[in-house]
């Protein structure tokens, strides 16, 4: 979105003067910043970047606003031009910024300016990916599926989860990622029902099943892919689980559609798995948008409303995790188009024994 | 430090009849709980954790407190156990709740309970670290130094920064590490101006300068290290500037010990590049603390008045950038004593001719 879109939206939208934007991936949508430590002042005329001395030259280099370096707190820097320009309606981002922060605002305005809490509005321009974004997440996507069939190759009897991960995410690097989009989850035997369980010592043995849950940061850029793999024959048990779980995915791609609602693709996994029983044990939602973060709007949750629109990029993983025994979950990127949907990663899903 | 001796000494210095802690770290600190969402409510008398059912088994495994698992907004089901036993007045940490969560709270407290914000109570708890988180610093700041020595030797002209970040990467989780402590730095030629490279594809070349900058982290921990590494001889000035900074950076440590302050060792390095004519292009402050964070109390910046004390690790970290031709930065991670310090990092800070 270029800054003249975003600034008509705001002005239009919440009838402020100007949008402070201090949440890292929204400084960085709106001023191309990739920097730890910055903020943009949007106005209808104007983008300040706000940020301090160790990005001075790397914020002139990527900005596409007027860039202040501050010495102090920058949002110290940015109340002085808040004042000087006389801006009297501060729209601020409820969600992000911090209660102190806040109130050191409200003090250097006091009734200079009025300052007004705005919700998730940059994340809902967000939501919908531009064709740039969007081939940007294919390369993430890409990158993703191409280190997990490296590392898989390595996986034998005694690996541990912590190997395991460690070539996972040495592939992604050497295949172009900036590093994971979140802390790689590789989960073995009954570890696999912890949904998010870290990468241990724990080494993988015969018969057992492994949980792979990654994703690959390009140019910004987010992917997210969880696929299982069986260290010789799964017992039917577990083999049946797979399936629903499988199933129960497969549902969930099916209802996606520009038009249908987080909600609905929810509701899709959740009766597929109460079909067989299992849907008590789907502790989580169906699915997230990704981009810029690796979690962001829409939530494909039980009561989550969203209509879903073509250009959107989503995860469908549901999953099944049974307390001492174990857990599986098959998670893809997909593109939500106007009659569907395109599932990005190119991995199979038919079980894998190695 | 256990939670006993925590609810003594916030009870005692806050007035306040519990503290809602929101910020990871430290829910992490004074539960155990190492999960991306929760909450801790600590009492006089109770440490309640609160997250979602993701983490319901990870959580009782972990928590040294007593776990609820929340089905919405965590800070709506600590807002009902505040109420159920009618506790009165509530600190908050006011530099890490968001605006709407501080609102969501005060709206369903009402007047039935006040709301007082608390400045950085825990992390100053965390400043000075118990033997336990010692040893695990040490653990995290050698297996550091040993995927750097590893790495290094696969450096020559040609390779990529990228290739080179995902070595080191590598050889940190082959060595035990959970993941990099922040986005592991390699930035070469003009390059190193920038302090807070991303690594990219260029490639090394002759008689070029590499700096690596890179964290592990283990159990939690992190470490912190700069290096420069010269592919041939370097030209005399950099060889200048490198002397210079490392003789800055060794003026700091000399002037690290129990009972001075942080700006006193700022203003040892800063000193030191006066007299050489360097200190302007030194644009940041000389360290900074770790340990469940990469960047925590206490700052080692021009105006910073914290007492160093025995069992608080700081990084010495001067460095000179000049933009167009390059930066040079030497860093190490260091334990304040009694007497003076102890440099954790073992890797040589001789100049590195590969």
């Amino acid at each position: 979105m270029s800054p003249d879109q975003t600034q008509q939206s705001f002005y239009g939208e919440f009838k402020v003067d100007a949008l402070l934007v201090s949440w890292l991936p929204n400084v960085r949508y709106l001023s191309g910043f990739t920097g730890s430590n910055g903020m943009v002042l949007l106005t209808p005329d104007s983008m300040t970047l706000f940020t301090d001395p160790r990005y001075a030259i790397q914020a002139a280099q990527e900005s596409r606003g007027k860039v202040v370096v501050a010495k102090g707190p920058l949002v110290k820097t940015a109340g002085q031009a808040i004042k000087r320009k006389k801006l009297k309606r501060i729209g601020f981002e409820k969600s992000h910024l911090c209660f102190d922060t806040w109130e050191a605002l409200k003090e250097m305005l006091q009734l200079g300016a009025g300052l007004k809490p705005v919700g998730a509005l940059i994340e809902k321009w967000r939501m919908v990916k531009s064709p740039q974004e969007i081939g940007r997440i294919r390369h993430a996507v890409n990158t993703n599926s191409r280190a997990f069939t490296a590392a898989i190759k390595t996986v034998k009897p005694g690996m541990t989860e912590a190997e395991l991960a460690a070539e996972l995410e040495y592939q992604m690097r050497r295949g172009g990622a900036e590093k994971p989009s979140f802390d790689t989850i590789v989960a073995s035997g009954a570890r696999t029902a912890l949904p998010h369980a870290q990468p241990g010592p724990q080494r993988f043995r015969e018969h057992e099943v492994v949980l792979i849950d990654m994703g690959a940061t390009r140019d910004g850029y987010a992917s997210d892919m969880t696929r299982m793999a069986f260290l010789g024959k799964p017992d039917p048990n577990t083999r049946k689980i797979y399936e629903a779980v499988l199933e129960a995915q497969l549902a969930a791609i099916d209802a996606v559609r520009e038009g249908t609602t987080g909600g609905k693709v929810d509701r899709a996994a959740r009766q597929s798995l109460k079909s067989k029983g299992l849907d008590k044990q789907f502790v989580h939602s169906t699915g997230h948008g990704l981009g810029l973060e690796i979690h962001e709007p829409p939530r494909l949750g039980k009561k989550d409303k969203t209509r879903l629109e073509a250009g959107m990029v989503i995860t469908i993983e549901p999953g099944v995790y049974i307390e001492g025994s174990g857990g599986v979950r098959i998670e893809d990127t997909v593109l939500v188009t106007k009659n569907g949907c395109e599932v990005l990663t190119p991995t199979s899903k038919e079980l894998m024994v190695l």
